[in-house]
């Protein structure tokens, strides 16, 4: 970077790296949890037709409040909500980003619980929000006793719970999402974006906004709509939360045409379940495969498995890239995180994870 | 707004109203600088096949970089640039709000010469950044010597200039920019959201570029590409502004969607030309009629006319509105704010405003 603009560069930012996966090329690709299904020629007709009625007006400005798109939102989460209790945004990033604006920010503080969504803290200091990483069990799981020990001793203004959470792959029992708000003063915002594929699809805190004005649930059409190229996320909670950020979204920050692709896509919905339950047996061959091979691994309820046991995380994740398939190596000592791919996919990952366990046992633990 | 939620949001936005021009339905429109033409069916058609094959892969993340689309809008701008001084966002407002996450935020000021862009103020309000008017003489013009004498007293990190300027729609002397940049430690951004409309294509500060890394010229496809729906927004500068910018992005924040319908509105540049000149014309026939009936209006550079000589702009715009035509009260003294139409939109108008000048000649000015 030029010195003189380098130097004009937020103290904070100066040195730092962009966030991001590598952009490999390989032939199989289990590394960022996307949804392994491409979207079949109906779909993509369906999609194509709503985005071709958009580009007609395109010279004129998008509805800025998405109204349409809210209501068929709020159709597809049922619960009883209404579109005035969704709000969309350019995925589920710029969602929170939009709460932290609103509810964060300079003098203001966020706790989070990680290992987690690793875009939390990002997105808390890219708006000025003080984070604090309140931890978890030494097995990385959460109870309703410590997260609300936690909330209560850090007082925080924006509390961040993931469920399922990425990359341990577990959902939260409502209970300790219950205790959270109670314990918490400021706005509890639970990140669903793989609540589609959990073990009980009614372990979500849709079922708790009820009452509930602080809370917030925010979700993604990445993943279970295979939709992370057309960066669609979402929200619901009270009405009020979404008037709040109608104050700091910019104006039409959602295009026609995304609004459209959207639609298009709700639309689908019914076709596109038959492919989360694909994946959501992939996961769960995954996991009983790696732990018959005796590795420890828990039972997952997203669309990636966190698979332990490793001695050499970064070493295994190598020789697995080396036979092809490209895993995720997110820092943590032990382990690796797998998407769950299709059939062939994740064939082509356990049988290049079993060429690993022959020829190179010394990459994985004793115990 | 529920209590307890407005108890919790940031002191500086409680009781706040959303930004934006009331969304009215009406046959005539010229609020909102919009392009007046609607794309035409073959340049749809393109879009569309730009769209549709990426489709086929939508359920991947879309190229963090957008790197296909940098390069075509870099061969679009010419100057020498490619695609490393090129990035590209949600449409400009994204842009400016990423050049103020880098550059501005809490602690660090920047300043503007209103009445500019409305969105400059805002964007800095909600990055934290302090915003201070310098100005701008009795009569809306800025030169190079007042700007550099302001860019001098205030310091500021970031200066914003607006080239041709929204609402007053003249484009700066180049002159004028060059003497803020040498007067300014920070940043110069120059908005350059009309300058296909510029009478003088060659006023554009991308011939400025060279050689200096604080300077900033952003751009938008709403206006001359007729693109306002698919939001898209871009700047050109030092490939080291590029390179802050990707510290502060969200990841994945520019969808393949919107990448791929830019990369054919772009290939269709040619063809939406001829609209961009059509509606030169139609600019120009207001300027000229309002003047010939004795209302002051400055020659614009842009796709609108700020209109002066109005007793009462505020029930001037209420008879257009009732003759079907809506205008922008932008809250300046004696003016309101007319984008250029079709001919048939800017008959209308011309008509609806004589029409009010005959019946209603006490809303007028009389010098």
């Amino acid at each position: 970077m030029n010195h003189e603009i380098e130097a004009l560069l937020r103290e904070d930012l100066r040195g730092k790296s962009p966030y991001g996966a590598p952009q490999i090329d390989v032939p199989v690709a289990l590394n960022t949890n996307e949804n392994a299904y491409a979207l079949s020629e109906a779909v993509r007709d369906r999609i194509a037709a709503y985005i071709g009625a958009e580009l007609e007006h395109l010279n004129r400005y998008p509805d800025r409040d998405a109204t349409a798109l809210r209501e068929d939102l709020a159709a597809y989460l049922g619960h009883g909500l209404e579109a005035d209790n969704v709000w969309a945004a350019n995925g589920s990033n710029e969602i929170l980003q939009q709460l932290l604006q609103a509810f964060g920010g300079p003098g203001r503080t966020a706790l989070g619980f990680m290992p987690s969504y690793s875009m939390h803290p990002l997105l808390a200091r890219g708006t000025g929000t003080a984070f604090t990483d309140a931890g978890r069990h030494g097995d990385y799981t959460l109870d309703a006793e410590y997260v609300a020990a936690r909330v209560k001793e850090h007082d925080p203004d924006v509390v961040f719970l993931v469920s399922p959470n990425n990359p341990t792959g577990t959902a939260l029992d409502p209970e300790t999402v219950r205790a959270a708000y109670e314990a918490a003063r400021g706005v509890v915002v639970v990140d669903e974006a793989y609540a589609e594929f959990a073990r009980d699809p009614e372990s979500t805190a849709l079922n708790l906004l009820a009452g509930r004005p602080r809370m917030v649930v925010t979700r993604t059409m990445s993943k279970a709509f295979a939709f992370a190229g057309a960066r669609v996320g979402y929200l619901a909670a009270d009405p009020s939360v979404v008037e709040a950020l109608l104050l700091v979204r910019l104006p039409y920050h959602l295009s026609a045409i995304t609004q459209a692709a959207a639609r298009g896509a709700l639309a689908s919905a019914g076709e596109l379940q038959a492919e989360v339950d694909q994946l959501r047996a992939q996961r769960d061959r995954i996991v009983e495969t790696v732990r018959h091979w005796g590795l420890p691994v828990a039972d997952s309820d997203a669309n990636f498995v966190l698979m332990g046991g490793l001695a050499d995380p970064h070493a295994v994740w190598s020789e697995l890239l080396d036979r092809g398939v490209l895993v995720r190596d997110i820092g943590l000592a032990g382990r690796l995180r797998i998407t769950a791919g299709t059939p062939d996919e994740t064939t082509a990952f356990l049988e290049a994870l079993r060429d690993t366990l022959r020829k190179r046992p010394d990459l994985f633990a004793n115990d």
